[in-house]
């Protein structure tokens, strides 16, 4: 061996306390602490971080900082104080890319200190802060179980455009595009394609981008978000859809406690079963809003109070904080929706979890006539609807289905305060960078 | 029970001969055969298709025909001679949904007689064929394939903004939007952000559309597409990007033989394994293909009928017909590749298969001073990517990645002459409908 041949990479988490031989790690300072004889890194990488013991005489006249980005080649020794049980002697220590020494936090800071803008605008140094990453990897967790659970329950994954010709619900909050010579929109939800793919496939699930051009500076509102969308056909009713929403939630937090428990332990989070969670119907639930806290200004929707004040009255009935509210009035929602009884109500739901509605579903009117008569009740063009209207006309089964917003539901689970922090590159009526 | 109670509805996919008492099927009317004694109903739902028999004189004055979805009731009787061993002796047969009767084509059609114009057209009646079903049956598999070979090797799945500023390489060819009061563009590809997202988590993929204002219409190019992107810190050069990319490939055709079988066998498709593919230098390529071909109009880049040739080459020394060309000319490649050797080529290289890219992919830059030089040398202003570069001052990995035209690959896997009929709503320079 000569003395730039070295062994291949490999990642700390396939470190064992009985590896023997030489080993080359490479991976992000994440501490680093110089003694006159000896100087402690700790190393990380996407696997996992160990602790590299170094000669600090060996280092002489290599500036190594934290955030830098090294190669670190030596030998495990067992050490049952380390973690993992082991740690490294460095016999060499080579930087591969310096870090600017005066970066405004690092990895290792204490980032509750930091506000949102600074943490947006460092986007990139923020997320090497644990409980940054930590939100990431329970997103990137919510996104395969969600998928997960729906292949095993026969749906299709779909993949629709996201450039459409004109709204799903009737032109308002659209961002609008140039396409080559003619206008063109961002599509503020999958639903007509999803429809029109229960058709082909009965049960499909997309996970995409939706826009939303709302002026909102919320916490609670972003312009382009992540939306997890389901839709199947053959239902009896829109509980089918809500039951169905109560095991994929309860199926992705048991997911997310065996892949993520770390990371949920670090703030404290457990999660609960949400098979319990009930269903209120959306008159009771303002009927409860002004017996528990004498509210009487809601008639249409709820507001964010209402949201919270239900999931606490939930929480103490139920133990979960969480509620699925049906029966929206129909005029408060879109045009498609099942009407439920006579007295203008919806086969619609939303589901608030924790104060907040992270999840917005429904069953879907079936027939061409029944479409027709809600587009004119509503005084819109059944014209412009064409091309959806003639679905209907192929042998539509009768079908709904719901969608739950990531980013939001990330927040959730995880108690941001802000669903901003759920988004890695978050948009606004303000941001557009980075 | 009474006569409107019944059991639950069933998946066709979850019957066995052995089934005893009464079942609730729903689906589609894939095929009707009624003759005067017995009607024959092949039923369609997620799961599969069973046949159904039922009394010619218990559908009197029911109008059932192809395309309707309906609810069967019945038993299941077995008989070696169906399709799993079984049939459904049906007491009631249930419209659902009717379909009208005059439906330019059926799930059961032969499509290959059908125009693409035609087929998009009337895209929730085409998918029902079984041939397009496995279309995005495959398309959908090899997007889980991608994800769980990567998740298995610590990548982290990520969720950018495709709502951006400025473009990644240097503003041709973007879609502009109306973002509030400003202007915003589509973004081209998920690179600055994978990039940061590798100084954070080291190893990321995405899964997500991209937007290219290019006024094509050729039957290898949209305007929107899927694109499976990869990116990972702490690489030796692009041959480990290009060995990683063998081992994915394999390992998402192993999936869809298991998962996708029937399909693949469907269309005489049978996958490589695709471990032995060769890497050829560019310069390597344009010599064979003048040996082989006379060729000597190609020079810093391929084309299609290049493309070809080259995978035909391909096969006939490797028995694949594919190959990684590397070393394409810096001058053709973005400016943030980093260059092969000091002869003005690039770690840059294209995945052929089957006569057409289906991956771009290189080592890029990592140092600020690098990126300062490959900017000024080609005139491009430094302060316009700003915050991209002040990311390599927080310590960024030798780094690089490819990108998978999930559409291309989709189409390439299952021999479709045209990328159209791999994308469930193709977005080219003249269609935004449906």
């Amino acid at each position: 061996m000569t003395s730039n041949a070295r062994p291949p990479r490999m990642l700390i988490g396939q470190l064992a306390p009985t590896c023997s031989g030489e080993v080359t790690l490479r991976g992000w300072v994440f501490r680093i602490r110089q003694l006159a004889k000896t100087t402690f890194i700790i190393l990380r990488d996407c696997s996992g971080t160990a602790q590299c013991v170094v000669a600090t005489e060996a280092l002489r006249g290599v500036d190594i900082g934290v955030e830098d980005t090294v190669e670190v080649r030596g030998t495990i020794i067992q050490d049952a104080r380390a973690p993992g049980g082991f740690e490294v002697l460095a016999s060499a220590v080579i930087v591969l890319g310096a870090a600017n020494r005066s970066l405004p936090f690092h990895a290792n800071s204490d980032l509750s200190q930091v506000g949102i803008d600074a943490i947006l605008e460092h986007r990139p140094l923020a997320l090497r802060s644990e409980l940054a990453t930590d939100v990431f990897r329970v997103q990137a967790a919510i996104l395969a179980e969600f998928r997960a659970f729906l292949a095993r329950r026969h749906f299709t994954e779909i993949v629709t455009s996201k450039i459409v010709a004109s709204g799903t619900e009737g032109g308002t909050n659209l961002f609008e595009l140039k396409y080559f010579d003619r206008a063109a929109y961002l599509a503020q939800s999958p639903q007509f394609y999803k429809e029109q793919c229960v058709a082909a496939f009965e049960r499909v699930f997309e996970t995409g981008h939706v826009y939303r051009a709302e002026p909102h500076a919320s916490s609670r509102h972003l312009t382009e978000y992540c939306s997890l969308d389901l839709e199947l056909g053959f239902i009896d009713g829109p509980e089918e859809i809500i039951q169905l929403e109560r095991e994929l939630l309860t199926s992705i937090f048991e997911g997310l406690s065996l892949s993520c428990g770390s990371a949920l332990s670090r703030r404290g989070v457990t999660l609960p079963s949400m098979l319990k969670v009930p269903t209120w119907e959306f008159q009771e639930c303002l009927e409860r809003l002004k017996l528990a806290h004498g509210r009487s200004d809601l008639y249409d929707d709820l507001d964010p109070e209402g949201e919270r004040q239900l999931c606490a009255l939930a929480e103490q009935e139920t133990g979960v904080p969480a509620v699925f509210v049906i029966g929206f009035p129909l005029s408060a929602r879109p045009f498609y929706s099942m009407p439920r009884g006579t007295a203008g109500a919806a086969q619609s739901f939303d589901l608030l979890f924790r104060g907040l509605e992270v999840t917005t579903g429904g069953q879907r009117l079936h027939t061409r006539s029944s479409l027709e008569a809600a587009l004119a009740a509503r005084r819109l063009d059944p014209l412009s609807f064409g091309p959806h209207l003639t679905m209907f006309e192929l042998g539509m089964p009768p079908h709904g289905g719901l969608a739950i917003g990531l980013e939001r539901l990330t927040a959730q689970v995880l108690g941001l305060a802000n669903v901003r922090e759920a988004s890695l590159y978050p948009r606004d009526r303000y941001r557009i960078v980075p």
